[in-house]
């Protein structure tokens, strides 16, 4: 798959995903429930967050594709995580994994890593983040990454394999792999940083795509491409970080067919 | 009640509401909290949200309503919500239910039900929520409704005798009834689907309507009335979610007797 | 230390602030989390909510400074504070206490006072809140405080002494001691009450200060000032409470020692 298909593809599956309006069930972090789900819907997705284990699990089966996010774990989010995971598998629907600051922590890790026996399609993460869940050591703190994102290549193939999904390593540019090929998207913008829950929302649209495209690859590089790009809209238009959550929703559902093409930076 | 009379009530409760600011005790979902509190102090009323059963006892007698959003229902909120209600009614406080996505979840379908017996003063929902709050069999898909607003009226009727109150079926025209009379109101706009929480908001507005109006079904219509002429006021300024989110709140603010008078369509 | 002297020690600690990027770990309520979390990464702070109880132990050890903040307290969050405050106090990180809703609800109003034992380094909470949470008697609802601030100024100074920190009572015009002298700031705008989490969020920027100065006094002197002329700048912006928000944010990633000198009102 050259770039240039890559970038095709991108564009199918922003389509594909605004005619089919993926139901993502989320089960994530407090901090950014709402401007996940306010991402999913400016994209063209729908969001739900169902909590309780016995729905959790009865709804992951229903939904089209489920985000995991580690990033507020508590005991009740748990068993909703451990029942939930297996239903969307056995419904055959794909799942994400966000293992937000995987590494310092010593509960979600050890949490973490025993969700990859489930197969995620895509696994999202930062550098430190990546480098922690293979099981090696990684210089994050916090939900900030203190590698850099090239440092993550090899445990990023090494998961991508034990999974038979992708995975999208976060940073100034992302890298996208399934264990074989490593795709790179130059785009974004450091505003990004300054806001909460940008990645987590990232890791929501990434399940959404992977249920408009049958290859976990693509649709990471489509999640990572289109984010990247609405990032970099967002900032003409706003440049500092309050004004910069609400324009990147905004340019979420402005991005098109055409601003992809124009702006992309894939590699 | 003509629909001039209701419009001009509307207009009384909006003025009573910022005159007596009304403390709304929300116990609602995750992943509104923020945008349901905002929406209050914007148009007027003020929000509190206490969680710990022991509390939400307590707190449920002092503040002046309370809401009952059962989003994402867990373990934690559902003794709260037991022990809130009856404190609230024992106190004669008003209480608003919304049973966001009964119907395809077992728990909180049955969960919600069994509320009823509580008397809420409003039932706030999309068409399938009410048909499914009702024990019919509707059509709808997490928080979404797959069923008319119109196809709701026999449910909302026999929910409204057997509680005494109002019953509120949102859609793109809201249809309100005590089991003896329904209005309409054809306001809103459909950016206000593009953003999640707009009917949570909704019904902690309800909720503070409640508070200044005897009648809960002319507190049902208010709070229909004038969110979904601020709705669209907002969609006026902004035309993409993001922005769209934070005009809605302005204009909860901006929302007065002119506005209402001038662009309500109620029937 | 006269007005002039601790407004450029406000100058230093905003300069320090950005040049550390203190790492606040946040225990607060679920209201404003998204909120708190976008407000310290606009000052230039990093934030993170680790919210399981071993891990918010191991965290508080990790992070910079610890919030606690009982405004949505529930039996999830009482053993994570318990045992991060010792984990943070055992590791010299200063934390900071924000009563939020102590005096009418009972739970709290007892757990919050058994963490004064712990010595805070800064107590944040309006007049009613302070009044409760000193033993005496006030006059609040809910978040609201039912008593100006000058009235909290005797239960402020016995805080303060009993655990040597500062105090800052919240108002019209905020009140800052250490239990010997008493700032007074009297910026701010009537905006910041109609958006939720404006006081919490200023908690959480206490504890960010609170790093950088290792006096509590000067560290919530700081705290007051620059987010009150963060205020004063972003009711320039924004008339209406919806864009105040936004214009919050953005005002508090805009402050710095030009606008401090040119607007703050320290006495």
């Amino acid at each position: 798959m050259s770039p240039t298909t890559a970038l095709a593809e991108v564009v199918d599956v922003l389509v594909r995903l605004r005619a089919r309006r993926p139901l993502v069930h989320c089960l994530t972090n407090h901090v950014v429930k709402n401007f996940t789900a306010n991402a999913l819907l400016a994209v063209g997705a729908a969001p739900a967050m169902v909590e309780h284990p016995d729905e959790a699990a009865e709804f992951a089966a229903m939904a089209d594709a489920l985000l995991v996010n580690v990033g507020t774990l508590d005991a009740a989010q748990i068993p909703a995580i451990e029942r939930a995971v297996p239903s969307a598998r056995a419904a055959r629907k794909p799942w994400v994994l966000d293992p937000v600051a995987v590494g310092p922590l010593t509960l979600r890790t050890h949490f973490t890593r025993s969700l990859l026996a489930h197969r995620p399609a895509i696994i999202r993460g930062n550098a430190s983040e990546i480098i922690a869940l293979s099981g090696r050591t990684g210089a994050g703190r916090g939900v900030d990454s203190g590698d850099p994102t090239e440092a993550a290549l090899g445990a990023a193939s090494h998961l991508a394999i034990q999974t038979g999904g992708a995975v999208l390593v976060t940073g100034a540019i992302d890298h996208i792999t399934d264990g074989k090929v490593v795709f790179t998207c130059a785009n974004g913008h450091p505003l990004m940083t300054r806001v909460t829950g940008v990645g987590c929302a990232q890791g929501a649209i990434a399940a959404a795509c992977a249920v408009v495209s049958a290859n976990p690859l693509q649709a990471a590089i489509a999640a990572a491409t289109l984010f990247a790009v609405a990032g970099e809209l967002a900032a003409q238009r706003a440049p500092r970080p309050g004004s910069y959550q609400i324009a990147l929703l905004d340019a979420l559902d402005e991005i098109d067919a055409g601003l992809l093409r124009a702006h992309a930076r894939l590699a």
